[in-house]
């Protein structure tokens, strides 16, 4: 075993407690929503935004606490270099909006980069019960089951996912909707664009196309959607730019040529 | 207590009933999914369909034996006339998509019609650990807790569940996408359109539309966003009318004219 296996193991097991920490933490401000809005006369987005802050919080503080030369890059307290060539990237609660409005579809998204490359994915869907985990060259699994995509599953015969947000016109959208269906596609949208990456790396979406998202948001779902077999547009990562929103695009290895072209890349 | 009540209550309990069982029985289908595919040699797509028939012939012998005189119509077995002025409308599986799939977002979903109008909804989500229930006079609750909308929620300010199938042509599709994002909301799609509505009654969605649905995938929902103080577009069920597909759309009190409008009904 050479050093960096050594510390990429290490890294997976502390992401994978580290997520399931971090899922109870969020769960239990999301069973407790209603009644803490009322003890913090506050709304229910300010609610979430504590939520959200805390979260990571607790996340960045047992890596420093375990890892103190790992970088951090969280969605709610930017980014902080490290010096170990090991960055977590972290999004504590992908899938704000069904959170808030007191739908299962979110989760804990953490990623860990080696050198740039999402070498860890680890997304806990607490309300599913559910924990996805992957590591390069470990493979992916679901709950301790191995995940391998099957490459008989299409566009035509499965579902695939989108995503979208202010960052993209809604002509656009709706320009991704219409050929989607005019490729004998169907579409689904949960709200969580972490968890559809890894419905696509658990080949329950055969793909997931987002025209706009950040690091935090996709870079989980795309080691487990590797380690599934399956395929991905990569995301820049060198200096500014892994803070910077870029075209997501994922497939199982049967709609990867369909996603493409769904994206304008074919 | 006049007999109408009495007759609404006996139903209103064993729709209750039923509706757990049959969602025991979809889950146990579910989780099993793939060890079916092996030992009977079929496709997931056969063995969805095989639990689809038997969760709804359960359902109907549930129904006969009770309540002999009653009206059934569910998806897969089409329509029975009754003499009780009572008919029950099932999907057994709603959301047959997801569940093919693996994904936790489909549902078992039971009405009751009196004289037409649905007087019971009783939605099953068992993935979620989730019942809706509501009858006419009666309320809506989840789980035992009640549910009424507020009327603060928006188009702007919460989600909206869309929903749509091969009746509807891509274009139609995109531009209803287009004209939601134009007003500023947001669209999610779960894939099953009975556990969207039950969404909207628990005010997890602002509003739901689907240009084309038929009366066993809304009319429990229907029953259930009336109770929880929302509006629902009226679904013909006069004859015929009954088993033909039609517009689908409800929302809550804040969000009914938007989704009047994007429904092109105002």
């Amino acid at each position: 075993m050479t050093s960096q296996d050594t510390g990429l193991d290490t890294r997976f097991t502390l992401a994978t407690a580290i997520a399931r920490e971090a899922g109870a933490m969020a769960l239990d401000y999301f069973n407790r929503r209603d009644s803490l809005v009322i003890e913090t006369k506050r709304d229910l987005q300010d609610v979430v935004s504590i939520a959200d802050r805390n979260v990571e919080t607790l996340i960045r503080e047992k890596v420093e606490a375990a890892l103190p030369g790992d970088g951090f890059l969280g969605e709610e307290f930017g980014h902080t270099a490290g010096t170990s060539g090991y960055t977590w990237v972290v999004d504590p609660i992908d899938g704000t909006a069904p959170f808030v409005n007191g739908m299962p579809n979110w989760c804990v998204s953490i990623a860990v980069l080696h050198d740039g490359v999402p070498v860890i994915g680890v997304i806990d869907a607490p309300c599913h019960g559910e924990v996805y985990a992957a590591a390069t060259g470990r493979g992916a699994e679901l709950n301790g089951r191995r995940l391998s995509l099957d490459p008989s599953r299409t566009i035509r015969n499965g579902m695939t996912g989108l995503g979208a947000n202010s960052y993209v016109t809604p002509e656009a959208v709706a320009d991704i909707v219409s050929r989607l269906l005019h490729e004998g596609g169907t579409f689904m949208r949960n709200g969580s664009g972490a968890l559809m990456l890894a419905y696509v790396a658990a080949g329950r979406l055969v793909g997931y196309y987002e025209p706009y998202m950040h690091a935090w948001d996709c870079l989980a779902g795309y080691c487990l959607v590797t380690e599934a077999g399956g395929w991905h547009l990569p995301f820049p990562t060198e200096g500014e730019k892994l803070t910077r929103g870029s075209p997501v695009v994922a497939a199982g290895p049967g709609a990867r040529i369909d996603l493409e072209k769904l994206a304008g890349l074919a």
